[in-house]
């Protein structure tokens, strides 16, 4: 049940940024995004339209989509809210985003990468074990106090962790991307939504069938 | 004495970010920097060496430096404190950081652009009037309340205004540049290290040399 | 009454240019602008859509927009007249265009930044002191004589003062994107379209409100 | 037993690769590498120096290194070979390289991503089940034969899977970057060099301790 | 005769990418071309449309253009098979292509550059001599065996030649854009679709008129 | 005789440009090229190194090097001088640079290509007729007046002829690199360095050795 969630909730974040990217240089002072283009007018390219220039006015620029504590999922433990073109659309070609991350205690953001940003995290409230893995594979591990801010070098597996038992960890990130976009490490090879086939689960954790069943029941795939 | 004063206090950010720079993508997972080299090996190019990648830890990745309020200068009434390459090294090639800004009682960020980023600015504590100019001359303001975001384009002039009489007001902000480098807007015609010849200050105002002389006093020039 | 005039001619330029951009590498030999798309079918993006390229003919290559002096502006006393995708449509997506200056006598080109450009100049006819002001506050000039070249780097504030009081000066530059953007210093702060308030502007220079009025109508603004 | 290898395995990749990266432009024609100054000389940016255009000769643009099958492991049953700057110094900066990989029967190149390369891989011999995954958790797989090409996105967790069990699969990549990099998926959160805590192994899977310790076992952690 | 069979031959090469292009990152995780917006709609602009991503489907990632020789020209003796968004849509915005390359027995594919692109090149049959001119006009050559790599540097003149009398040659390539581009070295001067002005040839080539309708005769133009 | 003066005096610009490179964005606001470095510390990379910022001064954004017309070669009839790091160090980084050309009476400046740069070329006295070709083989060509401008996009052959007997023509050039490289077309593939073997030369040209011999003898090689 916990990793489809998480699968789910991803999902969410995922299915919001499905049509967005862009980051190259921005090519004029700003380009507010117009995401009914996609959908109404069924036009994609790589980036995202942008409304008539003449019609941007400076609530396009502003945001209260992280004012408020995300709702946290019972058995995640965790929400992210993302500043994206849908909230934010003046934020289209900048180049940048900014999310918040509430974590509950004894909780886990568990590994993953964003294949286009780096992010730079600031723990504002409770206590966190972050980390991340680089590709020769050495795990880099340190506790954050409030204030402190930790770097996730671009597209490396990383994790956050809240070992408090009672106290709710807030996080505020810079992303490199307008559209970090999200992929699960270990879950991802569990629980896509089109299950893997069975040999290549098999095949991958050589270990039986039953194992893999079992293993994919208790993470809720 | 106050402007003098805000680009002395500017010129603090911007010295020690100097000699730092570089944006393109990181090349390999992580370059941290050496920050002895420009100094003592008097090795300088576009960017910033890095230390020898057997003898990163996890230390290179966290900083404390944005933990506390930085001293607010009593004439200018405000701080920034911005993450970079000396007290957060692994940042180096990840093409974002990380400032906080603390804005005393009634007073001003004032008008200022970035040449080398975007910004995604939120509001923690207090209340804020923001504001850029596009390059038509438009301006866009905004009243922002605790959790607000605002987007700042690439490279366009922008000002935080604290108009609250009592109450300081906290910012974090995520910048799509390692680098971002600040430029005053109208002070910067005025308080250049090397005063600008009167000729062309006074071409400039289109006033004469007395009144020039006096709107520098008074800007503390 | 000068500075809105400046503000008007910028805004010109920076009309001409409002929905233009893109300089990242080309993607195919050439994407001759189509320039009617974006008001006639309101299709906007980052960048400017091309023609179909079977009827690319070399006259969309020339230009003869730059082969005399722009009508100087009798306030302001000098003229821009840059290539642009209207008057040179196959320059789109080459990441580089080309502006020539005409200032009167005892005229200045006041200072301003490129968002996204940096500029090589080259004096033609008559003198000039130019300089740029970086990051650090530091003023760089210099007296240009027929031939000379000068380089203001990518977003720094600059400007141009010819200081002969009888001949009128010649400049062409090359820019390293082909939608440069203007960005004033000063009168920015004194004259956007929607005029600063009141108490952002007292609060920025420091002075009483009946001194801005003063300055502002001194500015033209 | 098995993942371990992989670790190790990749880790020989991943060390080769280790200081190198760099896929802005060439900024010349070529920059031969000059694998020696990271070594002997302890000097490291974001990139690899070259060695002085003038000792440049043929050779540096040619190698045999991917003539013959790598040997393949018996645990793992693949092996891949790389271009790298230490083989073929005269593809640095280029942007590109190229990979051959050999898979022996019944055998998995298990889920990965490449931080900074997209690939286009073309079977020579033998047949394939390949796959990845997209951000929304999503599989893409396809059965390939000899001479069907397929392209991994950027960045994207994908795997090749050699079903058959009595012939051996070869593979040629070609890689938009000239260190791709190399992340294990789910065995990264397992088998770290620095292994991760058994508290946040724990969380990760939602299981006791226990059976942590029998899968990492099962996975030759 | 052979020469403008060589122009047509890339030039259909050429007419395949006429409108394709781009190679910033790509801004999601894959945008499937979508190559009929182009023709049907009348829409062009720096790079691809993409197609709804919701119906994407595998075999967007896959193709069988490579597996067979591509019938080679019985005057060139060599034939180009380019995997492109016509026949390869997944590989739109992944900043890298494939080729596969059939030369004849004592044929050479001509001296040309990639405006857009480095290569690598993999001989998997057969044997060739090859070689490029560097901007200082030198030559690098360098004759290859089976599984020999040869990096042509990006947008470098370069020709490969099978001198074997009896054998065909078979090559890989991977490239760093998706739409390479092909521009022919010394016949691009003598056959251009619109011949070029015979004053302009003859000065070109410093010799007369007769001499060069005999060259270009000779070289089929 | 002709062309391996083309070919010396091409290489005169080349060599100059031998080592330097780099069109990223500028990291900082400068990186006043360090000309020394690549040959008395014998450190050469992807670019070039900066001399210490602190002593940096107004003339190195400044130069009279292309005040004059270059010294027009017998044999050519034109000359090129270009602005480089080594006459206008405060240039590199920038992305961009300025040339001249003089062209004498009844010369051309024969086909070649800039592999990293566009060209936006404004003829300021005499005639010309200008052309490119692209990659479809199609010739553009235009005849400019005093006043006009002519795109050369990025990489594609061109040239530029003076037709008139009696006057000399006066080009400035901004290209979008400050590394744009040279490369001839047709020449290249006769004279080179190193001659090319006469093999491919034959093969080349599918004309016997003595006729080869005879088009080199006719065109200096």
């Amino acid at each position: 049940m916990g990793i489809s969630t998480i699968v789910l909730s991803m999902s969410v974040l995922v299915v919001v940024l499905g049509l967005v990217g862009s980051d190259p240089d921005p090519l004029q002072d700003y380009c507010v995004a117009d995401t009914k283009k996609g959908t109404t007018e069924n036009f994609y390219y790589n980036g995202v339209p942008c409304i008539n220039p003449k019609i941007v006015d400076t609530s396009h620029f502003a945001t209260s989509a992280l004012s408020k504590p995300g709702k946290i999922d019972i058995v995640l433990g965790f929400n992210v809210t993302l500043a994206t073109i849908f909230n934010l659309p003046g934020m289209n070609t900048q180049g940048v985003t900014m999310a918040r991350i509430d974590i509950g205690p004894n909780s886990l953001v568990s590994p993953h990468s964003h294949p286009r940003a780096s992010e730079v995290a600031i723990l504002l409230k409770g206590s966190l074990l972050v980390g991340f893995i680089n590709t020769s594979n050495h795990l880099f591990t340190q506790n954050l106090r409030p204030g402190d801010c930790f770097v996730f070098p671009k597209a490396m597996i990383h994790f956050l962790y809240n070992k408090d038992s009672k106290v709710q960890a807030l996080v505020v990130s810079g992303l490199s991307s307008q559209n970090p976009g999200v992929q699960m490490a270990s879950p991802a090879a569990f629980a896509t939504t089109t299950a893997m086939s069975e040999e290549v689960s098999n095949k991958l954790f050589q270990i039986n069938n039953q194992d893999v069943t079992k293993i994919r029941t208790t993470l809720g795939g």
